[in-house]
């Protein structure tokens, strides 16, 4: 199923910004006959974003997550997890600030991340630079082909990402208004196509649809745009470059110096994670679609050969069953996701590879570490995992690729694309050794020496010397570097002419050039015969121990805000009654922002001792906590807590005086424990890193008496 | 002593640029007679690039550290600590990426930042965007101010940072040159000077100072350049944008939120680790000054009186002694560095304040905990240490800061700054309170309530109405808004004239406006006349609970990019004769890429389950390891690990299969001692977090006789 968006957000994106054109043109002291229609679109901007969020309220999407949307968005921007950047100058679309607990929630996912796949895999971190000179970009074909098709409206000249408002257009308006059972059909069949149209198909699709701008304008034929965003290195101009966007290429330019570092020997990955940074045209979605994100990116470089991309640790992961879209289901009516173990989808040829197979199993298993459940609590088929990986059909894919799967996560928007994993060949390698003209491969020695037959040249350098003069050293050196195919068929025009006639330049006179720089000319290619006298052409036997060749590579990409977003959207729920709803965020301890609230039953001084020792012991055994020593109830600071999604709250009461005590509570069943302080730093450790789990921890202590404003939990 | 590069980075950049500039020429289908030139100009820098090579090489540096750094510089290639980006294409100045070793040194110096400022300060960490819109940068003073001057070669049209380019051409020309001591003092006072010039200043002592550019010809006046990198944010091009110069603006934007999320109360302080981005005119001094580099920065804002800024915890580091360069020393002759308790330069008035003083102290403790010496052992005086805090001079410092120093660390570029501690007053919230039009202002509430007089007015609103019509309410509103000094002169008017005369706008005629915006004028101020019949002024008592306020800022910034490479520097040494010389990293554990180097003393399976264990027990308690079975002699594997800092070395040899037993080696005294393998991990723990020191590990357990091929050390 695709996502569809609904048009609030791109109305409210197009509102702040024809608002902002407004105050420039103001600014500039705009003539008021050029002012007044700018003012007059900004005013029905604003009544038909009225219009779309009434309309929006009353016809509310069946999607369970989506209903919820609006009040964890509320939440995060309250509790400062993310924040739309310079809020406080009107914001610009796409751009978010993550305040404390969305960075530090941020920072876990990282940890996790390093831990599952740069540790355990043992890949070779790097770090590059976001600034990229435009050779590179041109090369990897970005600058050529990282484009989105535009439209603008003809009369307010706003700006529209093509596909999007396609589908917009047909979804909101069109469809709702179609009685035609064909026509209905044909429109929603515009809509499930539109990511595989060309510039020339989706041109035709907009005319058919009748779409016109939120204005109600014509809209322009669709154009590329590039989503780059440009800039200038260096003062004097002359060095253009982009911000990258994506990571990747810093790995393919450094191949030379990773390959070293790896031994030489294949295969070996190298990671980096970083800043990338998109251009987007009408950036929506809200945390989905941004300007400027966190990717976490692996090259895993092979042997091109299909053994080559066997994998070591395949066994670990052989047995995994995961959910699998394939690209025949999607060609196919009927056919959905289906539960596969990976090692019978790389025998039944789903999967193309294993080395393939095992990053979607490590993804998998990532994904799942990261809180995301095997069965989903929300969404529309319950019994279904919170993720699939979706293969890429044959349009989408690129040329050069194998095969291509994408990690989607279930959310309020539908499924949302968040890793994709690709099968790229040789592509890249390839690609950056032609444009930069340095050689990047490795080398492969034989198990055993190797006998090939080779045609060789034979020269009489003095006699070829006297008979071509300046001819003489480009000849030989043109006919050295032919391959053995082209030696072979001169060897035949040797025999049956007497001469080999090749197209040379005479070396240039160095003295002259030297003398006089201005009158060098550049000298023109000539025909040049070689006669037979001079030349042999011979077959000789030539023992090689091994070849160069160009690496495969295996890409797993991770979008780290998207999936940060979706393990959000499947944290958050509300319990309690209607006077009382409370929100939490059922994170998993690995991505809580911090894995322990301390707080002392009230403002006293005789708490503030105990509280110390246990902060320190927590922060000796590295749990994270943070203090809540407001002058709140305890009720009410748990359920602040609660809603940043920090998994215990330890609590330090007059009982911790008498006993040396203090409760341990948890998030999500709200239930409470007494546990000696000494003890309590080890439990945090255990509970948090999942050695201990909650029930059995309840099952050692004795059951602390939980007070009435904190008594609704969901689990137990 | 200032920094004084030689001239041949700024060559090589000059030739990179220059070829670059020709090919791009050549591509483009230049006409012969325009690209001669520039081909000429290329030949002419080579051989410039020659004879500065020759000439730096017969006239060494005498700073020690300088004498190492074209072979540290090589060991950090050849390893991958760090390389030019895109060198496969050419490379960018002052673009550089990070190899494995590298980027695992750089998150370690981040994680101890993290540990030791936002950990143990309880700082709010955040992450903003690196795109920033234009008038965020504006309020700032950024768009305006952040300008290096340049210069251009007037013939070749080449850019020069002009206060660079004035010191080069006295130090490497024209002073070895100079006979007259009067002419020669002069020089030296112009190069002394160059950081204070103004623009005018710095055109007049190029001018007195004859300075030529590289290729001997005239130089441009001096003009401003901002070192900016600009985009356009979104496809319309209406919002202009750039990369941001500095992270400190992202947590001035968010400021609201984040004293909402401390609770409304100061002093708070705030962090953000991330890149920023310079177009450096250009980029030389090797990995100091790059076009793209993480800060770490930290507001902590405070109440804006001298009381406001205490520090509750100025305690802690009051008696801790540290090397400061006082602004009144640099203006006096003589005077150098002094070392002196915080405490005692915050009484004797040198440092502001004591919040200042703290991050000072702390930043001190950070220093030294990353590696750094207290007193050094390379450089012109081996007593001091290897870092000072100098003290900004007035002309160096904005009008607005209170007090400013900078943590310089001596390198073999001479003195470099590294981390900026400044007071800025109420500065930037100021700014961006006027920019944005938001309140940037936290609330103070009074001790006791105070009882305030003040000057209202009471309106016959309804006389007032039937008297002025339109102008009624715009009069009301005005004189409401007055203060309280403008009301007492309003009364006196009353007292004498009997009425008050302002001057006000008449109210829109708001149905006509909306029904035709095209006629709606807007309505021009007039003179109003208010009697007194319809006003009353008189003075009241109010309760007032308390007032709103801009906090003051502290701003500890670090450059961890310049901190990383200090670091390298001092950690360098080569041990050995000149056969079997040696290159060793001796960085801090806690700096180190990995803590541990794993070998196996040769490639026996026997071996394989026994490094297996060990490396699971090494992860289990989060010690970092680097395996190497490569197929080299252990002596050889002991000095690659050197090579890159790694301070213990495990060998699993065949006693290990006898008795359980391991080697641990130092790295600095190459001394083994032999270990069961079941308390491996522990003591790799303690001994990487400076629980236990390697003195004591020998003392404990039996020393392993090292092999001949490892006995140099420099340490005992």
């Amino acid at each position: 199923m695709s996502t569809f968006p609904t048009e609030v957000p791109a109305l409210r994106t197009a509102v702040d910004d024809q608002a902002r054109h407004v105050r420039s043109l103001k600014e500039a002291k705009t003539a008021k006959e050029a002012l007044q229609p700018e003012i007059l679109r900004l005013q029905q901007l604003k009544t038909a974003l009225e219009a779309a969020i009434a309309a929006e309220a009353a016809n509310a999407p069946k999607n369970v997550l989506a209903d919820q949307r609006r009040s964890l968005e509320d939440l995060l921007k309250r509790r400062f997890v993310v924040g739309q950047a310079f809020e406080i100058y009107g914001g610009v679309a796409g751009l978010f600030d993550y305040g404390p607990p969305g960075a530090a929630m941020k920072d876990a996912l990282i940890s996790l991340w390093r831990q599952h796949f740069i540790l355990e895999e043992g890949l070779l971190e790097i770090e590059c630079t976001c600034l990229t000179p435009d050779p590179v970009l041109r090369a990897s074909g970005h600058v050529e082909r990282f484009t989105d098709f535009m439209v603008r409206d003809t009369v307010t000249h706003e700006c529209y990402r093509a596909d999007k408002l396609l589908a917009e257009h047909v979804t909101a308006r069109a469809l709702p208004n179609e009685t035609n059972p064909t026509r209905k059909a044909r429109l929603e069949q515009l809509v499930h196509d539109v990511d595989t149209y060309s510039q020339t198909e989706l041109g035709a699709a907009l005319k058919e649809a009748g779409v016109v701008s939120d204005a109600g304008n014509q809209v322009s034929e669709p154009f590329p745009f590039n989503l780059m965003f440009a800039t200038q290195i260096g003062p004097s101009g002359l060095i253009p470059g982009f911000l990258r966007p994506e990571t990747a290429q810093g790995i393919f330019v450094n191949f030379r110096r990773l390959l070293d570092y790896a031994g030489g020997k294949l295969p070996f990955g190298a990671a980096t994670i970083g800043q990338a940074f998109r251009n987007e045209i009408a950036p929506r979605s809200g945390l989905l679609r941004v300007r400027e994100f966190t990717l976490a990116e692996i090259e895993f470089f092979v042997h091109p050969s299909r053994e080559g991309r066997h994998h070591s640790k395949f066994g670990s992961i052989r047995d995994l069953k995961v959910p699998l879209l394939t690209k025949k289901a999607q060609e196919t009516e009927g056919d959905d996701t289906v539960i596969m173990a990976i090692g019978d989808a790389i025998s039944q040829g789903i999967i193309d590879n294993e080395t393939l197979g095992y990053f979607i199993g490590r993804t998998a298993l990532f994904l799942k570490a990261a809180g995301l459940a095997d069965s989903r609590t929300h969404g529309p088929t319950p019994q279904d995992s919170a993720f699939r990986f979706r293969q890429h059909r044959s349009t989408e894919m690129a040329h050069y690729a194998n095969d291509c799967w994408d990690a989607e996560i279930w959310t309020s928007y539908g499924w949302v694309e968040c890793v994709g994993i690709a099968d790229r060949s040789c592509f890249d390698l390839g690609r950056h050794s032609e444009k930069s003209g340095s050689e990047l491969v490795a080398y492969e020695r034989f198990d055993e020496p190797k006998d090939i037959e080779v045609t060789v040249f034979k020269f009489d350098r003095q006699g070829l010397g006297m008979a071509l003069k300046k001819l003489a050293k480009p000849a030989i050196e043109f006919l050295e570097a032919t391959s053995d195919d082209a030696r072979k068929a001169y060897a035949a025009e040797l025999e049956s002419k007497g001469f080999i006639t090749i197209r040379v330049k005479p070396e240039a006179d160095k003295k002259k050039k030297k003398d006089d720089p201005e009158s060098a000319e550049e000298p023109q290619e000539v025909d040049v015969q070689v006669p037979k006298q001079y030349v042999t052409i011979a077959t000789e036997t030539k023992r090689i121990h091994g070849q160069t060749f160009t690496p495969s590579v295996i890409e797993p990409s991770f979008g780290l805000g998207r999936i940060l977003y979706s393990l959000l959207e499947h944290a958050y729920y509300v319990r309690g009654g209607e006077d009382e709803a409370r929100a939490v965020l059922s994170l998993s301890p690995l991505i809580a922002p911090y894995k322990v609230a301390l707080l002392p039953l009230s403002a006293n001084d005789a708490f503030s001792a105990i509280l110390g020792e246990i902060r320190r012991s927590l922060s000796a055994v590295g749990v994270s906590c943070k203090v809540d020593d407001s002058g709140s109830s305890v009720g009410r600071r748990y359920a602040r807590s609660d809603e940043i999604g920090i998994p215990f709250a330890v609590t330090v009461d007059f009982q911790s005086i008498e006993n040396r005590t203090a409760t341990i509570r948890e998030r999500d069943t709200c239930t409470q424990i007494r546990v000696p302080i000494a003890e309590i730093a080890k439990l945090c450790y255990d509970l948090s890193n999942g050695n201990v789990m909650w029930a059995d921890a309840r099952a050692t202590y004795p059951e602390q008496q939980q007070s009435a404003s904190d008594s609704v939990g969901r689990k137990e």
